[in-house]
């Protein structure tokens, strides 16, 4: 358990590494925060549906917070974030789309995962989290009534009931499983054709991360792991909309691989040398997922015997 | 990492280790759902607000299920678990306390987790979180309107604008800060005299289960840990309501403690020696939380040595 250093000699994985001071104590003053948004150095980064302002092609596109609110009237919605080098950092979701020549332009999700540096995809990540999550939770799961915003965005209360609500971060874990000279990776019928990547599903109530590990491999794939072997590896947030994926090793004990078509169009064992190839490109017809996720890092670590 | 084979020979974790086949599959099918509740080998486990009916000191309380609708009427909510060497296993929550000829015994939740075997504790933790989270989510967050159990209670469903909504599982980091020679323990105003146990906090939307360690570590009292060096340990279920107990060991760069009293009552180094005490029961004026806590079994396997 004293190998993790193998792990950091590589790039961070894309949306981990944010450089932001979530400010827990002060975002539950509402005071303090208040005097945070009035700043002449409070900043926001600005989103239109989910899709975030850019400046250029691979930088946010910032703006100062009353500058934004003079531009684009009231916002949909508002956050706090925390603060970067002493500045407050807000995420504002415009409520209408920016008339042309304001020259703002909004990049995919995706794309701008890969575009942006680790810091800014790592922000990007929480402020699309936390607003995905304010838009779909508007209401009290508890009785109906309409829900408030407090605490710059870290939690809603109910004006009805009081119930508090706090943003979900859902687990998921992500595996790949090995006989020990081969790995397992499947397909879904939705994906681009060619593309094969680690099984993955959600973590259920009262289930430790091992045995969610292992129940998706038998459920998805009829392969058993040895959850006594079942090693961690890292985490990656990834905010479509609000998952953890939690990625695994699973050394299994019965290899036959038996796909469950509801989830999967197909599973099978990869040998060593071909995912080498795949990571390079030049499998004659199979890839892996792109390096924002955390499925080809745990492809790459195990074909280099890392894990 | 290969090491993981001292972790299981200890005793697994209380909330760990259920039998139940979750049947993923089978319950998304409307027909197969409802010819399981129709077996006459269906069995459920009883709850009232929360606590599970017991058999005796040590044991579920397990009824057939077609019984418990004809002694105690319509369910509160009824949820379907899995199968358990073929049979088809429920949770009732019961609308009425039953009258005292039942007979029925209901005992305190921390208190049953203690004395059931591991696998009825496991199962318990498995209905708890649902239906708690069920009795806490009829409506949808979404459009305030009232939403529908759907697939035995692995999800809702909104009748109004038909957005579904997924079981909670919260993701909380719990860490063993350590310098080398001594681990970090704190303890909560609201704690029994005496009692100290890790560090922990809810994982925040956008982070890795590393950031939230040293984000806590750092909030609550003012250690720095070694992002790099933090190393997972073990998972346990936690369903008070829908916890998910990431437990973590994480050496430190810079050990001056400075507790937040928002968070905190106190914390503090104690020494190898000083936690083996505690462990026997031999000091003479801190204690640990009982075993069923993911938190002593941190302290224990770092007195051990083998975290």
């Amino acid at each position: 358990m004293s190998d993790r250093s193998i792990l950091i000699n590589r790039p961070p994985l894309v949306f981990a590494g944010s450089p932001l001071d979530r400010g827990e104590l002060l975002r539950r003053d509402r005071d303090k925060l208040a005097a945070q948004a009035k700043r002449e150095n409070a900043w926001t980064m600005v989103l239109f549906r989910g899709l975030p302002a850019m400046a250029g092609e691979d930088g946010l596109g910032w703006m100062k917070l009353d500058e934004c609110a003079r531009l684009y009237g009231p916002a949909l919605l508002q956050i706090y974030l925390g603060e970067l080098r002493g500045d407050p950092v807000f995420a504002t979701e415009l409520a209408q789309k920016p008339p042309a020549e304001a020259g703002l332009a909004f990049m995919d999700a995706r794309q701008a995962a890969m575009a942006l540096s680790q810091s800014e995809a790592a922000i990007f990540a929480h402020a699309k989290a936390l607003l995905a999550w304010h838009e779909r939770h508007g209401f009290c799961a508890n009785c109906g009534l309409a829900t408030e915003i407090v605490c710059g965005g870290a939690k809603r209360v109910c004006g009805g009931c009081q119930a508090e609500h706090f943003p979900r971060v859902d687990p998921v874990v992500i595996m790949l499983a090995t006989d020990g000279e081969n790995c397992l990776l499947g397909r879904q019928a939705s994906w681009p054709p060619g593309i094969w990547s680690a099984l993955a599903g959600f973590v259920e109530p009262a289930e430790t991360i091992e045995e969610a590990c292992a129940r998706e491999l038998q459920e998805e794939a009829g392969v058993i792991a040895d959850i006594a072997a079942i090693r961690y590896v890292m985490t990656q947030p990834w905010p479509f909309p609000s998952s953890m994926m939690v990625g695994l090793v699973a050394p299994v004990t019965h290899a036959t691989v038996k796909v469950d078509q509801h989830e999967l169009e197909d599973a099978r064992w990869f040998s060593r040398d071909e995912v080498r190839a795949m990571l390079i490109g030049h499998h004659p017809d199979a890839q892996l997922p792109p390096s924002v996720a955390i499925a080809r890092r745990l492809v790459e670590l195990w074909a280099d015997g890392e894990i």
